[in-house]
């Protein structure tokens, strides 16, 4: 079985190709739930979501978020009435938060809510929130502490990030069908995503019992950089590296993650960062990371899988903790 | 100042008419909230939100309800992930639920965010809820009761009625346009629009001041007959008569009313009623009641006024409780 933490757009794209890979028995997509935040009544969890529609094949690939065929008469009505409209909400959209709020308000965990969204969009594999708590990130800048979307989608990602905060991480539990994948002794590798590394992938393993199975346990762990050719495919990661002091590159996501990954998967754009990424103990596998089609979600997939299957002993002799 | 009674689609329509008879400082339109429920964790008013669309010249006239020119891509994608549909919410439409929800939430009173709401439609008119605090109508049927939504959407009406009850009217209080409205003794008539006299204007005239101020302040009252020709011109009302074991007809619309009524309106249609109704010591204007264009809703408002003016020295003298 493979655990995969992921985020919002690169994440979902790779856990799409894990999907054609792996049968649902053999897969476990672990999302990050500290973008979640309540807005105009509704909780939504936009990474989880752009996990479900990418994986449902609805996934709005213009905008990165939403579903595809939207419309946006939502929005025009609620800016007439002067409701807040920063933060957009397409009409098909809207029915996910309104029903997942509602379940939620009715006293449903998170996760059994995001299951049978997956059930209904018709999705075998399992789609988890890291955690079934709130879990909000907090984003420390110069002038203050911002919440997640007031830095995210108000000010666009303007402000100078000097760190991050996962509220209430210490006592988050991981959501069940994480924990019994722990119990299980059944996860063969851990693939941490394309995604942020400092607002995607970190609140997730900011879930005490989730690091400490990723440190302890010994699994292999294969990180995706999302970083290729000193830029992130979507987001502000590479922003974000540079306002904390690390050049924006495969190799500084080497470094970031270097006390829990046994691998480094680098585009071949990258391929001069081996040797340096070698040299700090870690695996490479240098291969083809932009997905913009299926067919390259899904041969990174492969490429992946095929790689942590032949270097598997190696790696567990490897790993730090052993 | 006339202080209008007002449901929804019958209401509503009479409600425009007088906005084009009177000025803003001499109507107010009380409208029930008998209707309003929680829905999805949403609030919905339909009876406001008929009048504010009405008024706002922005109604769906083909429904009767919900507003022009909409799409339905929220239903679409909630029945998808397995939502109730029962309960039809245009995308439009849905930006009013959410944003009077959120506002609610917040701490704020419906007559206010319904004041807002009415201001950014572009209506000077005040459109004031009967009462600010929630005063859900019951529907007692022979299997039992019924929320008045159940009773009105899911089962289509189909259930015989025994009565109506109206949850916390006893406490209820006017809102506040309405209290200040009684307390500056400007009311020269009160004119109960054309809406189904069980469930639209009970609910009005449950709250005590209300039902106080008609029954005690010597005011005229003007009803207007739901009924025409032996039947409603939209929902359930002659249906329920019937069942309540009275004839439907402007008549019977005459009886329920004659003890708070001076002068009952009736339809062309029903002239033959004139008789039978000034025998029960009711004035009767017969007049075309149909509103089918804004012209039809003008010229009735205005028939209504100018009987009003010429009659309100007579009517006061006979009023009931003189």
């Amino acid at each position: 079985m493979i655990l995969a933490l992921a985020g919002g757009v690169g994440g979902a794209k790779l856990a799409f190709g894990l999907t054609k890979a792996l049968s649902p028995e053999d897969l476990i997509i672990a999302v990050n739930t500290g973008d979640d935040f309540d807005h105009l009544g509704l909780r939504i969890c936009p990474d989880i979501d752009t996990v479900l529609y990418t994986l449902g094949k609805m996934a709005n690939t213009e905008t990165g978020w939403g579903q595809a065929n939207e419309t946006w008469n939502f929005m025009e009505a609620l800016k007439a009435i002067g409701g807040e409209t920063w933060f957009q909400l397409g009409d098909r959209d809207l029915a996910t938060h309104v029903e997942r709020t509602r379940r939620l308000q009715a006293g449903e965990l998170l996760s059994v809510i995001t299951a049978d969204f997956a059930d209904r969009f018709g999705i075998n594999h399992p789609i988890v929130p890291a955690t079934d708590e709130p879990m909000p990130t907090i984003v420390n800048t110069p002038d203050g502490d911002l919440s997640f979307q007031d830095y995210f989608v108000r000010l666009q990602c303007a402000p100078t990030v000097t760190g991050f905060e996962f509220g209430g991480a210490a006592a988050a539990k991981p959501s069940s069908a994480i924990s019994k994948a722990f119990e299980s002794g059944q996860i063969e590798a851990v693939v941490i995503c394309p995604s942020n590394p400092y607002v995607s992938i970190a609140p997730i393993l900011a879930v005490p019992a989730i690091s400490d199975f990723i440190y302890n346990s010994g699994t292999p762990v294969i990180v995706v950089s999302p970083i290729v050719g000193g830029q992130a495919i979507k987001g502000p990661a590479a922003k974000m590296m540079k306002e904390l002091g690390a050049l924006p590159s495969a190799l500084s996501i080497a470094h970031h993650y270097q006390d829990i990954a046994n691998t480094v998967v680098i585009d071949t754009t990258d391929s001069d960062f081996t040797a340096p990424i070698q040299e700090l103990g870690l695996e490479v596998l240098v291969t083809n990371t932009i997905m913009n089609t299926a067919e390259e979600k899904t041969r990174l997939a492969d490429d992946i899988l095929t790689f942590a299957r032949h270097r598997s002993r190696m790696v567990k002799l490897q790993h730090k903790t052993q």
